[in-house]
């Protein structure tokens, strides 16, 4: 336990209309000791401190000018929220941030009526403020949408199509942008360069207003609100701002950390606005916080740390990361290989991408936030004759799904598809769970799905999907470190659509998909100390599906379990499938599929996580039991 | 037959090589045949007239420029390819189009070396392009992209992502925005205006650089390329458009039918451009067929006509359409709960919600073509107490998965999914199926998911939806009429979770989900006449399941076979992983699961594609006896 900081202000504010009642000069102290609280917090619990330091000032100002929560405050990604939960009577448990049981990293719904919509994957939040806008407009009890929204998150199309429709709608609405030139790493895309390019030209007139909007600073308040007040309703006149040709008013540069700049603008924008405003805001990723504003990412996601140093605690690994393993694989195949690029979605280093980035630059490419972008750029690429690994979070493929379907699979180009993040992740909670892409990939024609039980597997399945011309290929793999088993120099190449069994036994088989396979042998320990065999295999396939396997399991068992990091509908559903339609569900052999339950699955570690979902060794083996027909005191299921 | 036109001109030309050898005057003799052939096709078969009129002179030009297919013409959606098709060696078949066995309305891999990157959803083409752009930079046997594509298209997220990453490259490439200030109903959104803006306004820079591009004309070729050279390369400077902040040159408006302007500019962009070059055309969606050009869609897609009239030879409906019965049943709840809205991505015809917006005008919102937005827009709306009906064609809603998963179904937002073109569509083909969205929605925990076996059902889910306020729900349906069933006046409120008997037997129960239901009825038949006795149910439901029917099926027949119009994965998987795991697949029963197979099916009739899929009544008569273990001549398939 770190020691408390001294927050006078702080303490005396437990809401939003608490910190309404202080002056402009107690609501920069207030800042102040936000910053902190959130400092001194996440030195305890870990998580996204940069981007929370950045909006101190921005929160506390946000919450003085709107009447939360009423007005709607919606964050994008949400990861920036910690100095808002500080504010909105949540402060008393942001110590148990990430934590089980405790406050979510990101906004949450369920968690506060201050968290209007909530969020964790990027680029909604201008959607969602359109929607409450057009709700009060007929009628519902809301008041202002204000969306805060990052440079990086901006630049994803679905933020493009929400201030699209916005401009057209013509509504009062307020869009922040937060722009600190970085996302989670430093930002890409020539849309980027823009916003640079708004307070980095001479020529510029953003570079105009900020310097006439400084020039006026010194004077009293009034002389301040009014110029803003025509900055928000443009009559300055003048050349427009791509926002401006969008249908926004644009108010900005604005310094996010003056709040001598930033309560006025906002005032007179809430005064003032008609239709939808954007404020830019300029802000530092990190702010105020010596060790995350010199560190390369700002301290985007830390572990705990020690605040006098900055220094994280880091545990030890046990063993690589699937990341790096798949990253030094790619990287090594790509040596021998000139046709071999990676495509990452903003994410080079979550998904180590960055690795063969450092060995051949020109072949990795970095499209931003743009799922939907990526993976039909990857289909042009594979199309030319490359040989594109989209490197995509499971949860982040989702976005990109119909690209899959109708750009990839449709047209069976060479597409690998690198799927990090497979299953529950842990701190992250529910809206990054990986829980869908087995049945979403496995339903389409000329895919093929594999699943990498441990990180000697995800080598071989890196070289297999290099090696497979023929079509698409994904392979899915888990968060964090792998089981710790010998890695081959090189992987090999599978045989596409076979499964490996690991041990023979006679009453039960567990078939594990992927990387519960740890879990199974746990639990073929605890069904043999029953006194039963098991036959333990990794399907490394959902499809094709290893039938002649599944056939041998089927015929030599009293029962088959199937078990996967995923929802119904996935490689349960593929073997369930197969065996209705071949005549093999005669009732020989007993089949079970253990999956993720339906249900979202609240942050916690990843095996309480499992726990929760039933997906424990314990669950497998008493799964296994009662279908075999054994009753077993204390771990049994009643049969039926 | 209509008589077949005058073509000398196109009568010399079948490969874009001996278009290639014409001189400018007989190109644009070319256009002129090219357009009296490409009328006189779809008089005969249907299809998207209008968009493939506007480009005629385009394709031709494009052609005559660029050396397809080393270079790579890619055009977005691709239903404006039936002049590049008369022009790509496919000549001989233009009067196949969209029937089955022949052509393809959009452009397709498969069918041809010129059509490099096939499409039919939108705004995929600049990032293919970009993606075969990196390949030839990366050392691949490739040419010049070139992306054809429209106002509307350029309004999606996607686009907009493909610009961003493409200016960031700044690798030579070509997007030529055809403008006709249509997509498929007019535009709508502020990129629209925009557009607009760049040749309406008096003072903008394009009209400028058009005026100054227009009194050039006179002149020779040479000072046309002169001019436009300098346009490419950005001579004349002045400020940026839209593009230009994105990192593009940008050279326009251009005439889209004057082949004098639009040959020397596509000349001179190809010789000089060094980056990436949007051209921007201006074009006439129907040009130069008056019945097209005067009509309200531009005959964006007809069906057979008489080319001297224009006149459209429908046949008369035998039912109404599903998308009509919701367009209408939603308009008569929305009557009468004020909550209730609709969202439409640039389809309010086509999803019916049209019906709504001539009441109610400001309860309807188009987004354009921009269906992560639209979602999350709807969720949002949701969230402020409105009741949205997202009304999105199932293959579209591929577009806004993530956006389902992540901002509406784990925050259990009373968001109403209405899925039109569920199942497979006819002569649009495989681009165009909604084949996955039973399994992709039905592994969303909160989730609910219906399917309408005929038009008075689906107007009972309508209502069904309209009145589930706890979560998100959604109800697919198929293209085309109904089943000609008596309609209530006013649908009623289903019972969650509860699917309906039919009719009851002892032998096989027939349990279908959707629109099938018709194809089982004719099964039944056939299976009685082999002397067994069938239970006919719809499920109504896949989510949640109705397990007690189900329980009654498996314990009251021989066989049970569920039929769906979707992919494995689907409904008859979550019937088979309940069953499963409530160890009731204890072989007294059999089960099977019909589904959409394994493959893409191509266009043709609705009823020759699920012939093709293995979907017709006898495939379910003898799935089902063979299943039962009944053996019969012609119908039976060998049991094991």
């Amino acid at each position: 336990m770190t020691d408390r900081p001294h927050t006078p202000t702080l303490d005396l504010v437990n809401s939003p209309a608490d910190l309404r009642r202080l002056s402009d000069a107690a609501l920069a102290d207030l800042a102040r000791d936000v910053r902190s609280e959130v400092i001194s917090a996440v030195s305890e619990t870990g998580g996204h401190l940069g981007s929370s330091l950045g909006v101190v000032e921005l929160t506390v100002a946000l919450h003085a000018v709107f009447d939360t929560p009423h007005d709607k405050l919606i964050w994008d990604v949400g990861h920036q929220c910690y100095p808002h939960k500080v504010l909105t009577e949540r402060r008393d448990r942001i110590r148990t941030l990430r934590q089980e049981g405790g406050l979510s990293g990101f906004t949450k719904r369920s968690e506060s009526a201050y968290d209007p919509f909530g969020a964790a994957h990027s680029s909604t939040s201008i959607s969602a403020a359109l929607g409450f806008t057009m709700g009060r407009e007929l009628g519902m009890d809301t008041g202002d949408a204000i969306a805060v929204i990052g440079d990086g998150s901006i630049s994803a199309g679905m933020a493009y199509e929400a201030l699209n429709n916005a401009g057209h709608e013509k509504r009062r609405m307020f869009v922040i942008l937060n722009d600190n030139e970085m996302s989670i790493a430093p930002p890409t895309g020539a849309m980027s360069s823009y916003l640079s390019s708004l307070y980095a030209s001479p020529l510029g007139m953003a570079q105009k207003m900020a310097e006439g909007f400084e020039a006026a600073l010194p004077g009293p308040i009034r002389d301040h609100a009014r110029r803003a007040r025509q900055l928000v309703t443009g009559l300055p006149g003048g050349q427009g701002t791509l926002f401006e040709e969008l249908g926004f008013s644009y108010v900005g540069p604005v310094d996010g950390h003056d709040m001598s700049q930033l309560l006025p603008v906002l005032r007179a924008a809430r005064a003032r606005a008609t239709g939808p405003v954007l404020i830019h805001v300029c802000t530092v990723k990190g702010k105020g916080y010596a060790p995350a504003e010199s560190s390369a990412h700002r301290y985007h996601g830390v572990g705990k740390f020690e605040v006098s140093t900055g220094e994280q605690a880091k545990s030890r690994p046990n063993a690589p990361s699937y990341t790096k393993v798949f990253g030094e694989t790619l990287a090594d195949l790509a040596s021998r290989d000139p046709r071999i690029v990676a495509v990452t979605a903003a994410m080079p280093e979550g998904t180590g991408v960055d690795i063969l980035g450092k060995r051949f630059p020109s072949r990795v490419f970095d499209v931003g936030i743009a799922e939907q972008h990526g993976v039909t750029f990857a289909a042009g690429m594979a199309a030319s004759g490359l040989r594109p690994f989209a490197a995509i979070y499971s949860t982040f493929l989702q976005r990109g799904y119909d690209q899959v379907v109708h750009d990839v699979a449709l047209q069976n180009l060479p597409v690998r598809f690198a799927i990090d993040r497979a299953g529950l992740v842990g701190a992250d909670g529910a809206t990054h769970a990986g829980a869908f892409d087995i049945g979403f990939l496995s339903a389409l024609p000329n895919m093929t799905v594999m699943a990498a039980s441990d990180e000697a597997e995800l080598r071989h399945m890196v070289a297999t999907a290099a090696a497979h011309d023929s079509g698409p290929i994904a392979f899915r793999y888990p968060r964090g470190e792998g089981e710790g088993v010998p890695l081959p120099d090189r992987g090999e190449v599978l045989e596409i659509g076979k499964g490996r069994v690991l041990q023979e036994g006679a009453d039960i088989a567990i078939l594990c998909f992927g990387a519960h396979l740890g879990e199974c042998r746990k639990a073929t320990a605890r069904i043999e100390a029953q006194g039963l065999s098991v036959t333990l295999a990794d399907a490394r396939f959902a499809k094709p599906l290893d039938t002649s396997l599944i056939r041998r399991l089927m015929r030599g068992h009293r029962a088959v379990i199937t078990v996967e990091q995923g929802s119904e509908g996935g490689f349960g559903a593929m073997v369930l499938h197969h065996l209705a339609n071949s005549g093999q569900l005669d009732g020989r052999c007993a089949i079970r599929t253990m999956t993720l339950p339906d249900r979202f699955i609240d942050h916690a570690a990843p095996d309480a996580m499992y726990a929760e979902a039933g997906l424990t060794f314990i669950d497998i083996a008493a799964t296994a039991l009662q279908a075999a027909g054994v009753e077993v005191g204390g771990i049994g299921i009643p049969a039926e």
